[in-house]
């Protein structure tokens, strides 16, 4: 295993320091274009190049102006932030080296509203690099991920690679909510060949997984109940009453029939109503979630939790207002190119186990990006890179081992390299 | 107090003999009929004559065919039967003396569904008058309240009543169903006064209430579902759950909001669906009530329920099919002729306490005829008769005091006496 | 009618610039003690020591702290804020006149967190003296209440009354946490005969209630659910689901019985639960209410919502914290201090009508005092007195006619004066 | 194929005849005793003598006595009807024919509560073996079931097999609740190899499924609410509601957190309460199941469906009685097994397709069976025959084409004679 540059680990832990969440990546983007820009690249697109139409879940602009001040303060760039207002954060990076086909490399590059343990027993507050934006944090290794995007450029550049490389650092993938616009960008419809990586996700550094399956295709959506309010002691009957009509829906959306083609999942994860103990409720809100086995699976339980939504509200007299908030489609690693990442693997230093593959269990929105591929003929696989974390993903104590960095690039580097040239 | 005469005391042991349930009362119409004819009456009206459009509830003819021909078995007349074939049940009696007022006096006819008590401490029991119909009982007197009509019918016959007298023998007061159409049979639209009685209600033998208030407006609804079954272990996904519709809305009645304006009430009192514990079930039923202090009221928790049974089957892919099975109003007593009972009731030998008014805190349809003759500028007042009851009313071990049947007929021909010669 | 003194205008606009909510009416009690101080009294009692312990829904310490500096920086002397601290707010004035009985007269000075309107139309704002603390305000009149309160120690000090004058400035009504613990203080267990005073209730200036009933009874409560959370992706079964606990919880709160006896009511007015779509919720609450005509009746339905609170936690294998955040008795003026009221107000200038009576519809916690009082043998009764106000009570543009409060002095120093002789 | 005896055919459209549900089976099993009395066997047990202790769901003396007494009228023998009273029906038949290994064959004999089709194009009803118990049908095939179950020990009897066969006619499989007192007979203890057989299944004649595997576990329960009765009008307050806990029951059912490690069923399938509009519901029940990919989520559904019913009681002060009215764990064919049946299978006449494996996709009370083999350390498999049936399992056209009974005959017997060799 070859030692990272030094570089990247500055780098790493600079992007540590400052963890901005989905769609406040200022300081993020900037830090990597800077870096980017210092590559041998023929091409670089920043912010809106590389967004379709349909960003979800964006902040209001209170909320992204109060990000875009703190990441100008802490030093961005400022002809970079230029690009990034309004929220358009990411980059696409292209380096052509020849005729070969297009590879692509998919790292995702935002943090989490947790706050980060200041215990000396975590790395990051003993190495100086904790979290500078309170109560933020990157607890689910995205900083390594962007570190992993730099220096597979660097090892493939000083490569003999023959085809054309992209690497797609993407905003807001802790919201399911920024693999759509990308995917949509057009920036995906050349590739041939998709690689997307994440490290950890209980597997130790020196272990590698050649191609993760089991993704749950999700759909976060948001209900806001619309009722009218009375005094619930002089005229209760003049109410519509929307915690009622939020109350009926929760119960009736965790009774959604089960499919018997595969598992589905169902959450009302984040609800809330009215004003005051005195008055019947004007207004409420679920914010939930469905999941499937498939994208098929996912959309029979949100065609059911649309109805269910609607009818409660109904009942009640309110009105109710369903919005999208996120979503994600199922996928499968291909085993053409698992089995050139299992065989990279098994050949890199500082691997000690290689597995074809696993269930991941959970949803991430690079099966957007995955999906694309293949829809246009390509290949795809998402490879998990193990390293040791003290505490679990979106814990305070999450941390990656710096050491499994090096790990990454190889493989990944190596695996991009051999699927140009078997092009299998 | 007079001794009623033994031929009425018969009568009503006869009656009591042969309960007859809602729209099924073939040998008590009979039976009154045949008594009415040995009267000095002016005009008799029988079965669909006494009968507007709106019968509810009416059992289907496999059901009628058999209380018919039970009737027929126990010795009804033939060309009596021949008049109440469909279950058009019940009759009015006309009797003309004069050119004063039109006096209407309502008693109610049916029985219930309970099984009488064989105990020797019950009277029906020891007297040789226990129901022949097993599993139904005249369990509310209301074969005593057939015994006041004929009996009035006898006493103003005697008396130098000036005006017209006119007894209503409605049928299937247990269902709410009897009064609506008899109120809309156009007999009651010459009634400057009526009086409605009832025995008993938990007042003792002497005990008369000139004029009850106090009537919940009721609805009787029954709502069926209609979903799509499914196997429950094969294909669960597949199912439209009707009992799942149909627990959504006994919880979701349930919560209606309370009225400021007054007492309500709902109930879903029988329930049902499903054919098996592995099949999705694909029907449901609710039979249910809603009840108010004002008929308003009653709408307004109707029109809610009718909402909440809607939304509940469009929420869980189902049809629902609503149909009425009852109804009565509120109504109120009207104090000019309250006065006149309690005046007449004070005079009357045998009564020993006179009550202005009490609340009934249920329903009964004779307020469709109470109210249909207010409606057209007339009064009306609901008349108690106390009796000693040994069990409450509705259950096995009810009965009457014969005696109170003397004192009844006293005061309510009384009443009438004193009403058409003073018309308050 | 008199003019009242330039002095109680300009406190009451004081009082309006400054309004501070339940238990944190340091600015607001400091103010009122400053103004007694200059009155011939015999006795002036000032926060802990017009409170028994059950004080309810007392803000945490971060917020009363937040309060305390605003009054202090607003001018309160510290010499009064040192006995407030930790919210011990409210005071009781006591003027000794003679060997007559002992009068108690109840005002309640707490705002409420409204943003008060700055409309040109609305007379505060016109006249410069709309709320300084944004975001809160008197809209409920308790400026005014505070200023009888005052007015008539200075009318009553005046006059040749023979007895004991005790006037009640009490906290924290609108929490309805205020009541209890001064009706459990000591000082209202001499009092013969006792008034309470609301100005407005949609009764214009001139026109005065003699004694107000029709108060529910009312109890708040606060549920915390406490379940487990977990990924609701990967394994959604090892959660304890907080937000399905409440869900349920409100669907069957909402349906408890109806009560024959009398209304009843039941709100879950503020509710919430949940973090994240992702995470099996691990806590929710739900902020309540149940009302009664009569206590009992309140209690009957408390009883059942605390039952149906626990088997929802139950059932969803969560735990459940019950709070009672606030509560009142229902109450009835008594007929003996009504008529004298009503006597008085007939004679007073610039009364222009007196009801008997009226029925609040609401709850108030002034029935702590009043029960305390009558439950002793005294007599009370809460008197409204009209005031012209443009916007309903508790929206933000209520506004208290200020001649009504010189009609309200003399109708109730003349009711302390007419109960004292009088004795009913 | 060989063609099977005409009396193989008469059997089985004597028992399609007389079908009869579960615990009923008296003609059935007096039919099958009276023919192995014809067969060479080595022991007959009958009635109590092969069930176990835990009979789940057996009828009330009535129901047994009605269809004893049919059973005896149809002609079957006194002297075996005499060994079956109480509802002990079934029987096992053992053949020793040397010292190999002992080898099961399991057939079910009940039929279902299903009114035949008497469409001339039903077979049974033009060929004139239409069921002669109106309401009642062989609708799952288990005649010919009993069927294959002579034939077999016809088949080898005649052979040269060394070892024990025991045939094992199970009662009750359709309320799945005969398997677990069977396999607590003891007979199953000494099975080495234990075969069950299923015709249909959606495969035609023709076709073999070696091993079925893919059953879920299922457990049926039974909840009985008990609560107070009261007047809905007059009285609702007294009442404690059992339709609402049932309700509040159901939709908490369904609503049980899905499992992450397979699937899982639950259903309210047939539920029902309450008995007039006007009384608050005394009563109500829900009959359910719960099922699982696994005995283990089966359990972990039932726990939870048990803590929802007696909490929905508790929440609506109501007792709740939960039993048990059937089970069956999950099971996996062996593939040893598997493996002989698919070779002999591939090798008979008549035999077109064999599949190694297929799902269920339901329950089986055979798995009772095959788990007690398999603890003892036998090995078990459950082999589909295919046969042409015009509809589906459980519908009113039904029925089984006879050729296919012959070809399983052969397959099964032939198994027998191949796993006593092979001892695999």
């Amino acid at each position: 295993m070859s030692e990272i540059a030094e570089e990247l680990v500055e780098f790493r832990r600079d992007l540590h320091r400052h963890p901005e969440p989905a769609w406040r990546e200022f300081y993020t983007t900037a830090r990597i274009v800077d870096k980017l820009e210092t590559r041998p690249l023929d091409e670089l697109y920043v912010g809106a190049e590389v967004l379709g139409e349909d960003r979800l879940s964006v902040p209001d602009d209170d909320e992204l102006d109060r990000w875009f001040a703190q990441a100008r303060e802490a030093g961005a760039r400022e002809d970079i932030l230029a690009q990034l207002e309004g929220g358009y954060t990411g980059a696409v990076a292209v380096l052509r080296k020849g005729d070969g086909p297009t590879v692509g490399l998919r790292v995702d590059i935002d943090a989490l509203p947790i706050r980060e343990s200041d215990e000396s027993t975590h790395a990051p507050s003993a190495g100086g690099f904790r979290s500078e934006h309170e109560g933020y944090m990157h607890a689910c290794g995205h900083d390594g991920h962007a570190t992993l995007g730099l220096g597979v450029i660097d090892a493939v550049a000083d490569s003999d690679f023959d085809g054309t490389l992209k690497v797609f650092f993407q905003p807001s993938e802790e919201l399911i909510s920024g693999g759509k616009p990308m995917a949509e960008s057009g920036h995906l419809d050349d590739v041939d060949y998709l690689l997307a990586v994440h490290l950890g996700l209980d597997h130790p550094t020196g272990e590698v997984v050649a191609g993760i399956d089991g993704f749950l295709a999700v759909h976060h959506f948001r209900a806001e109940f619309d009722g009218h309010p009375a005094h619930a002691g002089a005229k209760p009957e003049e109410g519509d009453n929307a915690v009622l009509a939020m109350a009926t829906a929760i119960q009736n959306l965790y009774g959604i029939s089960r499919h018997s083609d595969g598992a589905t999942r169902i959450n009302a994860g984040l609800v809330g109503g009215g004003t005051a103990t005195n008055i019947i409720p004007e207004e409420s809100f679920i914010e939930g979630e469905v999941r499937g086995e498939t994208t098929e699976l996912m959309e029979y339980m949100r065609e059911k939790a649309e109805r269910t939504l609607r009818a409660a509200a109904d009942m009640h007299g309110c009105e109710v207002d369903l919005s999208t908030e996120g979503m994600a489609p199922s996928a499968r690693s291909d085993d053409e190119i698992r089995n050139v990442v299992a065989a990279v693997a098994s050949d890199t230093d500082g691997v000690t186990s290689v597995l074809p593959s696993d269930a991941l269990g959970g949803s991430e929105d690079a099966t957007f990006l995955m999906q694309r591929v293949q829809d246009n003929g390509g290949k795809a696989a998402y490879v998990g890179v193990g390293t040791n974390h003290p505490g679990g993903h979106h814990t305070s104590t999450f941390d990656v081992d710096e050491a499994s960095l090096g790990i990454g690039i190889d493989v990944l580097s190596g695996a991009i390299l051999r699927v140009a040239e078997e092009r299998p």
